[in-house]
């Protein structure tokens, strides 16, 4: 299958050539897949004919030709997850609780290269589509399985704010002794679909150095876990800094979130080129030969004073002039964005890491979503072919990958299997 | 250099054989080379001989013979940053503003497979050693890029605060209305890695099927928000729905974190049958029949009343008796770990995505750092080489990769380019 490139296949594309069998759904998974799909990979989405396919399919809200609306209206409204997170994907649709489902997701697996699957851990081997299975019919298998706690973790459910929760992050952020917070940045979903593709690349980079297929497990709380212990958390309890500081960091001051006259502004003075920045932005450059603030010393020592003459001036500017007098001095800050404005940030819009979804019948929704926020210069990865509906490329797909004739093809629709 | 393995290359590690050449400092540029030397990787690390290296060579803490101190005692003194992020790196020093460092420099990117630096956009460039430069001496070479707003988004200072303000995601987490809320956890510094470390792997999977070398180029700001854009906050702010919900997420009651005797727990209930599950761990099965809490839409409309009822009960519990009490009756519940806790838990550290950070002199540290969360079923992926001294590998790598002869690596250290 690697060799011989699909007419679909943009040759430019990092991973062209390469066929992924997706059997994830929900969050987790799909977003894996849906990085591959960016990069090139043809992917090929298997969805569970009696249940109406990815759950995520029936997450409200919906888009239809009436625009957005919280229930669906028509047959080909699309959730908005599903616009999102279904791009660059095929959709086949296959029974794998029934025998001839399992037969047939085993004869496509035989021609691809790459399976994803984020069930709970040893389910896909319950079903006998699991990596042994798999391997039986393909050696060369990359099978990379997404799951609360890993593959040899138990089945437990693994919901983000379960794994937020475990992971540590919920004490990272807030007062010291505030209640922990739940991030709505599902981190708990979010880190472990990027690991697997590192793992599967990974694999894939040895496999085609002549290496064997292989096995790569991720699991949500690890991969988090993981990314929290690369700040010396541990190291800083036990010399004494305090590991939640709120808004502010007094070891960095002048350093934290500031409130403005219409919102909030953050900035990061913690060097004395920058102090002198700051206090110069304020219209008050004599601060820096204060006794207080003169160094780094003095101003950790008097943080709080130094915050409170920060905010006393941050407070009678609009933002965008507060920080504009800050960057003016060359001190880092910005404006504290909310997501909406966030997502269309002329900048993040200019290089394709936020992009506008659309419909596959309707279009354009005025609705951001995730691009590939990668660059590459001899390379074209984007996120430019809109979802399909559910079971869009059954008959396709089980022809050119599985192999399977037409009339094998009706039978299986009969038998109510795709 | 890729089809020579070295001698301490281990051949069944994935990247086993590929040659990194690492310009990076701080964290978010170490976090993604220590991923690719976790990987298999051979990463080379240039640093400053008259600055003391990398940055975080001078982060507090310090461990030495004494264990951990806030000052540098002794030369052998290593940081705890570094003695996370250098693993599986070897250290040489290299003046890069010295024209014989620029030129020495370019001997090692001849022979290497891949180059990685976070410099402010444009000063690579601007020091001859860019991704041009290299290319005209190695046409092949993967040279990735991360930047604060990409490689073509000016040169403005993005440290993890002003990444997070911009993003949107200090408004993701929080009550309605309350202050934006910084993450302890720098999601600003360390999401571009983990897409650098998926690009530069895309981009070595494409030259590896006989294509180009090229630039991949990742920003922090495209990073952080390209992954909030993947929840539909979007539309949920259109239909109506709220975007920060606190602790608490009222349309899918009972869910959220809840006070114990001696902490708080997790819990996620907002299916009939979990909410059944979490009625009978509280003791009272009959609030299923309850008018205000038998079906979903009830329990949403009533979720003050049912989250207080919940409180009620866990506060009076200790959070193992009552997730216990939870997991007894399948409901997906979780204590709420602080990091010191949730990076001792034996799950992760079994799966070695947490692991115990040695120093290279002293052995065992008892601090837990960053493992590769990903486990390969037919490769080995992990740091088990602590960090190097500044400058350790200097003459062996100036040889092995440089080709540069005895006279030639005396004569560099004479002028003090290394």
């Amino acid at each position: 299958m690697t060799d011989e490139p699909r007419p679909d296949d943009a040759p430019n594309r990092p991973l062209a050539g390469t066929v992924v069998l997706d059997l994830t759904t929900a969050l987790a998974g799909p977003y894996a897949t849906l990085l591959l799909g960016g990069l090139g990979a043809t992917v090929v989405k298997v969805e569970n004919p009696r249940t109406g396919g990815d759950s995520s399919r029936n997450n409200s809200p919906y888009f239809g030709r009436a625009g957005l609306s919280v229930t669906r209206a028509a047959e080909t409204d699309m959730s908005v997850s599903t616009m999102g997170r279904s791009r660059n994907k095929k959709s086949i649709t296959l029974d794998l609780k029934h025998e001839r489902g399992r037969e047939t997701f085993l004869r496509l697996a035989r021609n691809v290269d790459i399976v994803v699957e984020n069930y709970a851990a040893g389910t896909a081997d319950r079903l006998g589509i699991g990596y042994a299975d798999v391997r039986a019919v393909n050696p060369s298998i990359i099978f990379t399985s997404i799951s609360g706690f890993g593959a040899d973790g138990g089945s437990g459910k693994a919901m983000d704010s379960i794994v937020q929760a475990m992971s540590g992050v919920m004490y990272s952020a807030g007062e010291p002794g505030a209640e922990p917070i739940r991030f709505g940045l599902p981190v708990g979903d979010l880190l472990a679909p990027l690991y697997a593709v590192i793992g599967t690349l990974a694999a894939k980079v040895q496999r085609d150095r002549g290496g064997v297929g292989q096995h790569v497990d991720v699991s949500m709380l690890g991969a988090l876990t993981s990314l929290l212990s690369t700040e010396p958390f541990d190291a800083f309890a036990r010399v004494g800094l305090p590991l939640r500081t709120g808004n502010a960091v007094p070891r960095l001051a002048p350093f934290g979130i500031f409130p403005a006259k219409d919102g909030f502004i953050a900035l990061c003075g913690p060097t004395d080129t920058f102090a002198r920045g700051v206090f110069r932005a304020m219209g008050q450059p004599e601060l820096i030969d204060s006794d207080r603030f003169a160094t780094r010393d003095q101003r950790v020592r008097h943080a709080d004073a130094l915050h409170d003459l920060v905010t006393a001036w941050s407070r009678t500017r609009h933002r965008t002039d507060a920080v504009a007098a800050l960057t003016a001095e060359g001190v880092p800050a910005a404006e504290v964005l909310e997501p909406a404005d966030a997502l269309r940030n002329p900048a993040v819009l200019r290089r394709g890491e936020v992009v506008e979804l659309s419909h596959p019948e309707h279009g354009s929704t005025g609705l951001m979503g995730p691009g590939v926020p990668i660059r590459f210069s001899h390379a074209d990865a984007r996120l430019d072919q809109p979802a399909p509906h559910l079971g869009e490329h059954t008959a396709e797909l089980l022809d050119t990958i599985g192999g399977l004739t037409p009339e094998e093809i009706a039978e299986l629709r009969r038998a109510g299997v795709v």
